[in-house]
């Protein structure tokens, strides 16, 4: 069952936003959807935090011949993993972001043009800041957040920022902070945008666009999110055609990276992508509060962390880190290792198990 | 103790060269150095073969003021793994290198121009054909075949078709073919060289060269060189300075990568990068004879296949395959693998396990 029709709404923050970075942000604006209602006692709401290239949209769809549904929405309706029922799910699009959230695309008001690289430096934490705005805002009470990849790191800023307003937070397929080796590809990805002949230091949106060095950074991506295995399972060594002893794409592992890459500069804006990326790489909870226990020390949220064996990027250990910390923090905590061959990528496909994962784990929230 | 002072010689092959893809070289040069001496019997040979992107400068200095020795001088000279106290060691430039051997950046004597994207397409297999010129041409009889990495595909690809000559083989950290994730990091590679603005579809040797692209291939390189754990000790989530809230070098993993970057511009030609990846890419032992115990059915060496734990470019498990099928076809073979934490550059770097196994090895040949 979809959630059916749903509209993208919008919302202002009048008040001046003070970053992380120390600089201010005016007049930030932040897509959201809505489905599923809000109970007399506001405490039933559940926020999906997205990762680093979606949107606010995560279920059902825009019109009747929308030819995709949401990003989420194999998880997010009724009867589904986050039940729509029973819950009142929110869906915003993150600061920095290009799909309808203030971002580096948005109009800079001081100059009535794209901020560009102007646009400030954006973490982790000034993203909760704004996504906390919006839920005073829809008059939400108490909390469920919930994440994958990027979106487990905010799910983990939230819940220890903001202790009393969240009482579960799912953190899927995520880390308190990223490894030298993410940030290395993350690092190879904003060099391609930045080198691309059309980047202009940022100020591109009145003529080309630096497609081809995004699209390579969304390459890099791709391999992160799959594993040798996942890749080996869906393309193996075949060849698109016969080996055509050019530089061409040749095996079908090029072909799909290739596509993902092209498909992928219609739909995303490079500066964005350096920003939100930066704000990944920056994230880390152990060192902002001295050790990961401390961070976790006045949380009051249960937790579920899941991990899928095959990722490789946001690894099962580093999702263990996360459970020993909140163990020694003596928080009430469920861990569960997935066993996927997906890769990273898991979060979003492996449906069934996250499924009864997710809905055994909000039944604590019911009683 | 080294080599002492080297040179660099070159050989010139006058018959024209018949390649894997249909199409002929003529003319084909070969850069070659040599350590020790030939015995009488013309049996004491041991031919190198290199990486991606080395020369036939394995050894020794080219002057008393040279700064850095060759490649593998930690492996190669009197008393080392290979003891040019006893063997008449070979180093060659792969065929379309940039170091001395034919290759994109040579001169097309048709056309007096760089050959650029006109070279053909050159295998493995064309590599092999043309260090067999060289080793007819050097009297060489009998031959121990070593390769780390791209190295030891050559290694392998001697065995097989030159079994008569071949009497022992060391494939090192490699692989009877790439995973398709190899395969993706070489497409991307490859991609960042092609969409650089100086690429000019690879007729660059007058104007600017394709650094940007050529240095984002390099930095995706490293990354596979080394592993998360090698990262992780070597640095962290360290910063260069302090957090600068900008998109210039922040963590030292990027500063790391961007220097690897940079100084590669400076030694290798983008053209090379294209087409010896691609060589690489197109590597395939079982697919061309059938079946990986098919292809060592004819061989006669003994082969001692030596890989690294943390290996996650050319597996573990990829060199278990190869000596699966070695021992299927009932060949000689020893098998080590060294537990290291540094990725797959550790066959550069793990001098002392590397060096006894291949001493305990080649004791054998003396026998």
């Amino acid at each position: 069952m979809s959630v059916g029709i749903v509209e993208t709404k919008y919302f202002q923050i009048n008040e001046e936003m003070k970053l992380e970075c120390g600089k201010t942000l005016k007049n930030v604006q932040v897509a959201y959807e809505t489905y599923g209602n809000l109970n007399d006692k506001k405490d039933n709401a559940i926020l999906i935090l997205h990762a680093l290239t979606a949107d606010a949209h995560a279920a059902g769809k825009h019109s009747e011949d929308d030819k995709k549904p949401g990003w989420w929405d194999n998880m997010i309706g009724p009867d589904k993993a986050f039940d729509t029922n029973k819950f009142f799910v929110i869906s915003s699009n993150v600061l920095g972001g290009c799909k309808g959230t203030t971002g580096p695309s948005s109009i800079n008001p001081e100059t009535n043009k794209p901020w560009g690289l102007d646009f400030p430096i954006i973490t982790v934490s000034d993203m909760v800041e704004v996504q906390k705005k919006l839920i005073d805002f829809l008059g939400v009470k108490k909390l469920t957040v919930v994440g994958g990849s990027m979106g487990g790191m905010q799910a983990l800023e939230w819940s220890v920022n903001y202790p009393d307003m969240v009482d579960s937070a799912i953190v899927i397929a995520s880390t308190s902070r990223l490894s030298a080796q993410a940030i290395a590809f993350n690092a190879v990805g904003r060099n391609a945008i930045i080198s691309d002949e059309n980047f202009n230091n940022g100020n591109y949106y009145d003529g080309k666009l630096p497609e081809k060095g995004l699209g390579i950074a969304r390459m890099v991506g791709h391999i992160t999110y799959l594993c040798e295995e996942a890749m080996h399972n869906k393309f193996g060594r075949d060849f698109k055609g016969i080996p055509a002893f050019d530089f061409g794409i040749d095996f079908e592992v090029e072909s799909y990276l290739d596509y993902q890459g092209r498909i992928f500069v219609d739909r995303f804006d490079a500066n964005s992508y350096l920003y939100i990326t930066k704000a990944v790489d920056y994230f880390d909870l152990p060192k902002k509060h001295g050790s990961l226990k401390n961070a976790f020390e006045k949380t009051k949220a249960r937790f579920l962390v899941v991990c899928f064996s095959s990722d490789w990027l946001f690894t099962p250990n580093q999702s263990k880190e996360l459970v020993k910390a909140l163990i020694q923090a003596q928080k009430e905590v469920s861990f569960v290792e997935i066993q996927s061959t997906l890769g990273h990528d898991a979060f979003l496909i492996e449906v069934d198990n996250q499924t009864k994962i997710i809905k055994s784990f909000l039944r604590g929230k019911e009683e």
